[in-house]
């Protein structure tokens, strides 16, 4: 009888996660009940979202994980016997799943969605550069930015999981693309595999706000969000009237919501008529289809090269949502399953 | 030969501005060269948004006033002598003009517009409710924020030049409306004059996040800004889910540019899908004329009543404006002129 390996939240983290605050354990297989169904786990994405499920406060948009409840993340994965109308075995779903080898869906599951996967593409594309980070680039930039051709886009985290799919996609729509990161590591990649215009490294800068102003002398027409926090305070400071900042992500604050840090410039938001709009990619559906086709077409055609830090087997899972945590990745963290069974 | 009175910037204030910042001196009234028109002044806009231009610094949205220089604000008077086709001795106008009896305006005077004085209105309400300050609270609540009937609409500085027109007008459009004042006199007047549903006394509240949750225990669908600051930090912890905050101010920063208040809770912008848009009245030209007709409506069939804290005479400009900048005012801070020969 087959095993359920499963990675259970074993203590809060205190600041940044640590491996040990993660435990796998074996189960059994569960059996789905009616309207459920059974799934084996083939891809896991790594989100700094999660961060905040680990917390016991009520700010964030999940409830909190209890200690020793199975750990989850949005995955894809293939359907193994189904209660549930409308699926079948063999089908492929994406959904919010456990970080486990089998896990039960019903129709309740968040994000639950049939995965019509390509030929052409990896499964873990479909928790990454065909996924929610992925889309979440394209509904970002052009549904919450605007973006049009000829201005100039300013990413943070800029070759993050987001990052590296929205500048591509910004340079391909026609835009001056600049890119924020940490590390001269990252500079070099940004500029030489992703195509930024020019990069910001805010460990190296004396003053982020004058670097930034140094890259982006005209000002900065859609500010791409993914960390918050000082980065953000640099770029109300750099924005040109009317500007869009789009907030994606606040990374910056998910190792210490009770902490986060401070921002200074608000009062810039009315200076230079701003708008700052929070989005998560699930409340803009009908977005969703055009967005995948625009990053398959990407794929096909070459003017989108998906990067991923991936790591195979679900022993690793803690460790690599760790290091996603510290900052120190470069594209998408994605975890591919490792079940012995495994093919397509 | 008549006199003109100016009012300079004497010196530059330190945080809150004191009325020997400000100097009376008097000169010679203008002549109108080819192009320009003489205009007596006859109201004066005290705004917040004054204290910004005394600074000397660069994140402003106008450029800073040198010392000696004639004080500006937002002002209407009466066309003297007009050098302008299109303008006639006799017309009202509205712009930014001189704290002064005798003003130059041309084509090229910020927010120049001729004025359709109705007889049963006073000339200060041009001003004020009828004025920037109003149809600032109509555009805001109706265009930035997108407010609906039977939505939860909290005011900041409710009982202010802007916030009382715009409670007025969200409780006539069907809102539950709910302010925050700072002190015990302003609670009282909002809720027994204003019509403010419920009031939170930031200054009388032990956590402001939990006084403003007290009132609004099913979460705010609009926050109308006027202040940023800890209210803006404490308000972001009580948006409903896509809620929309319009900033229309951040008065708060405006004594202490170089050390605003810090925001902390900028991250539920991402996670409650918050909307937060600056706007500064002059970039929504096109809506003037139905902000105008919805105040002028107001008025006349009593929903709006407008609160002025008006003084007259030049010599009362200073005061004035300081005592605006100390927070204590109740509704619209108006100077009228003080001439001689005034009369309509």
């Amino acid at each position: 009888m087959p095993i359920n390996r499963q990675v259970v939240l074993a203590s809060r983290p205190d600041g940044e996660p640590v491996p040990a605050n993660f435990r796998l354990q074996e189960g059994e297989v569960p059996e789905p009940k009616d309207g459920e169904m059974l799934v084996r786990v083939r891809a896991i994405s790594m989100e700094p979202a999660i961060r905040g499920w680990l917390d016991d406060n009520d700010k964030n948009y999940f409830e909190p994980l209890p200690i020793g409840a199975t750990m989850m993340a949005p995955a894809m994965g293939q359907v193994i016997k189904s209660n549930l109308p409308g699926y079948e075995a063999g089908d492929y779903i994406r959904g919010l799943m456990g970080w486990e080898d089998y896990t039960i869906a019903n129709k309740d599951t968040v994000l639950l969605q049939k995965l019509d996967v390509a030929e052409d593409m990896p499964l873990t594309y479909y928790v990454g550069a065909l996924g929610g980070s992925g889309l979440t680039a394209i509904v970002g930039l052009d549904v919450i930015g605007r973006m049009k051709a000829g201005e100039t886009v300013v990413i943070s985290a800029a070759v993050g999981a987001v990052g590296h799919v929205a500048a591509q996609y910004a340079k391909h729509k026609g835009c001056r693309v600049v890119g924020i990161v940490g590390g001269e590591k990252k500079a070099k990649i940004a500029l030489d595999d992703i195509g930024y215009d020019a990069v910001v490294n805010y460990k190296d800068a004396a003053n982020l706000e004058e670097a930034i102003k140094a890259a982006c002398p005209e000002g900065v027409d859609v500010y791409y969000d993914n960390v918050g926090g000082p980065t953000l305070d640099a770029m109300l400071n750099n924005m040109k009237t009317f500007g869009r900042i789009v907030c994606c992500g606040m990374v910056s604050s998910y190792n210490c919501s009770d902490n986060p840090p401070p921002l200074f410039n608000a009062w810039q938001i009315v200076a230079r008529e701003l708008e700052l709009k929070g989005f998560l990619l699930y409340s803009y559906n009908e977005h969703l289809p055009a967005a995948l086709e625009t990053n398959l077409e990407g794929v096909r055609l070459g003017w989108l090269k998906v990067m991923e830090n991936k790591k195979v087997g679900l022993d690793k899972a803690g460790e690599l949502f760790c290091e996603l945590m510290s900052g120190k990745t470069i594209g998408k963290s994605v975890l591919e399953m490792d079940l012995p069974e495994a093919g397509r």
